[in-house]
């Protein structure tokens, strides 16, 4: 049995029963996304401090109990989650904030935090006897998606534009997948998915759309919690591009809280690029009970959050003002020297959109808003090897000399 | 303290003492590589299965009572070690042997192996108060020394020749490594690295010179037979280059055994580049008593086992022939071939040096020396990120169409 107990709407709040083995994917009333509540009284009956202390699973599925998963239900082999926590001293004192740690994403098994969206999304639909997987994506939720239903023995359909870059096409045709390339944009390709999946009665993974991936993606607050011994911090810092991380990052924090695992909440820096800034004019544009989602124009190199259209926007708008976070912009320059930044102070190699939460750091603790006493977690979402174009031009050139002793004098 | 009694002459057998805080690299007697020998009885006492069961620490310092480190020596913060051993049916029924398990060393901190032998080699160069720490390399070796020291502030000099893929002197560039580029061959690096090492005091980390590589690198057998129950796998699949390996593959075997952790050895199949393949010649010129290194011109597409000289030769082809094992060779396509059919059966993407033990298993299975009811484990040795030009050639082409659902009809 699963404590999930109703989909309830982000815009209208409209409530629809959970049942097993029922895939739902929008609101019935309004047609906007859904998020999964629980019974967090019996939750809390099966999860607890000293239920987690005991147990061995060192992977996202030690938080079982807060998944909307039949127990028994088939779970990925592959060991996403548990990602690393590290005190990052060094880049603190950088920055003149020494309480500062780093959670290493691109140690997930595609190398990024999508494994934690795709973990969940695949044993649901492996519980729910999808006939076919299927999903829209230019990046790291597909060849998660990819990966990870490779692990399983299934091929899914992936929609790509058709100008995805060809690394990140081979990534998934390497996997196995059945690569579909729309000679259009990724919004063509996203509604493609989606007429596909009603057409032939398939398994929508897409981010912002199956209320599943958000459910995934909260296991990284819990992981944070419980790596912190249980020391809620006071902020923690998410790059944004479509909403859906900071919207799961905010719900796991809610299911601690509501769970009784944790006392108190955090604040949200939602971090986006100037050049892809939708969340935050969205925000701008918004009050709690009147949420606007803004469509822009997006080319950060940030890729992994490059976004016109926020997907999950209402989540990631709602995340930001609850928890009286802020959302802050950084220029695409200070994005590639934090990669920099990260790599040489605690040896984490990230890609722009991971680095863009240490440039959000250094912002923020410039402003001032990020207060003397306080901690502050930046997510690392995905590994460095994987835009290494990018990286590149971060670099920087090595010294060159003959090969012969002598020629070190001076240099070294 | 550590149970480190003394350092033994791969070639001699002649026995230096090990005293804490000194730096021992070759056979003062015959100048060749050195292994490091334990007091077993007394590690024993400090590790065995009981405190395993109970040690929570999953990296490879779970093992550090057979390491050459004093209890209290500062661990590399990253956590390296304790990768994935994943059961690989569907590769397994592929080649006709299911007994077949995968270990992603692609998971570590900086995306290969290597971050093992670094993770011991750093902590022993601040244990004995290294000045300045120093290694050559083009790939893997490299840029995992370069990830580890940034997480302790350090800066380690790199030398590199100066033709080096540039995305590769770019990590080491961006994790703050001092970066040399050598105008001459990587052989000319490595004997300017021992120079300079030499003439400055430095620590010298070269593999296959620097016996505290393989004490890293031993981890990864404690943890297979950790991780499958105690159980040791008859095989254990190997991709070599300058042997370092292999050879750190099988002292974990011996060390595990001389301590009484297991009662039995596995056979190591070391496999090879068809166009690298100098410890392949080197055992078929030798017996056990009399071991000649053979120096070739290798020029495989699997750059991290690329290797004209085996540095660790010796330790290599010990690790053959005691272990009653065989060398195999593979061809590049048939690398290329295995990258993809690694990715597809289990979800693990490595680089063509990895999925070089996919392809010698797969001869393996089909050779009949590997037999019906043996266990087999490959080692994918780094991530199929790090070399995604070589993915490229194997991962075929996506479906093209109009973004219109009527296209879907008879390609899905």
């Amino acid at each position: 049995m699963s404590f999930a107990r109703a989909y309830k709407c982000m815009a209208c709040g409209h409530e629809k029963e959970y049942r097993n083995n029922e895939t739902v994917y929008v609101c019935e009333k309004c047609g906007q996304n859904l998020e999964i509540i629980y019974d967090y009284a019996e939750a809390a009956k099966a999860i607890n401090r000293k239920s987690l202390a005991d147990n061995t699973d060192m992977s996202l599925w030690r938080y079982s109990a807060l998944y909307p998963l039949e127990n028994g239900t088939m779970r990925t082999p592959l060991q996403a989650g548990w990602t690393p926590l590290y005190k990052a001293e060094r880049l603190g004192r950088k920055f003149g904030h020494e309480k500062v740690w780093i959670k290493d994403e691109g140690r997930n098994p595609s190398g990024s935090f999508k494994d934690r969206a795709g973990s969940i999304a695949l044993s649901a639909a492996i519980e729910r006897k999808a006939k076919r997987i299927a999903g829209a994506s230019t990046g790291n939720a597909g060849s998660s998606m990819a990966c990870l239903c490779a692990s399983v023995g299934i091929s899914p359909v992936i929609f790509v534009p058709c100008k995805a870059p060809k690394a990140k096409i081979a990534q998934l045709l390497l996997y196995g997948a059945k690569v579909i390339a729309v000679n259009g944009t990724y919004d063509q390709a996203f509604d493609l998915c989606h007429d596909a999946c009603e057409k032939y009665g398939w398994f929508n993974r897409n981010t912002g759309y199956n209320p599943l991936t958000r459910e995934g993606k909260k296991s990284c607050s819990m992981e944070i919690c419980e790596q912190m011994g249980w020391e809620v911090p006071d902020w923690v810092i998410v790059p944004v591009g479509d909403g859906n991380i900071i919207s799961g990052i905010w719900k796991g924090f809610l299911d601690l809280y509501r769970t009784g695992l944790t006392d108190r909440l955090p604040k949200l820096c939602a971090v986006q690029s100037e050049k892809s800034n939708a969340v935050k004019k969205s925000i701008e544009a918004s009050s709690i009970s009147d949420i606007k989602i803004v469509n822009i124009e997006a080319s950060t190199i940030a890729d992994s959050i490059s976004v016109d259209l926020p997907r999950d926007g209402i989540g990631a708008v709602k995340a930001v003002i609850e928890s009286k976070g802020v959302c802050i912009e950084v220029s695409d320059e200070k994005i590639l020297e934090a990669i920099r930044t990260a790599a040489e102070t605690t040896g984490v190699f990230t890609e722009p959109a991971g680095a863009t939460s240490i440039a959000g750091f250094e912002k923020l603790a410039a402003s001032g808003i990020l207060k003397e006493n306080e901690t502050a977690v930046c997510l690392a979402t995905g590994n460095g090897l994987k835009d290494i174009d990018s990286a590149l031009k971060a670099a920087g050139s090595p010294i060159l000399i003959e090969p012969s002793v002598e020629n070190l004098q001076g240099i070294i």
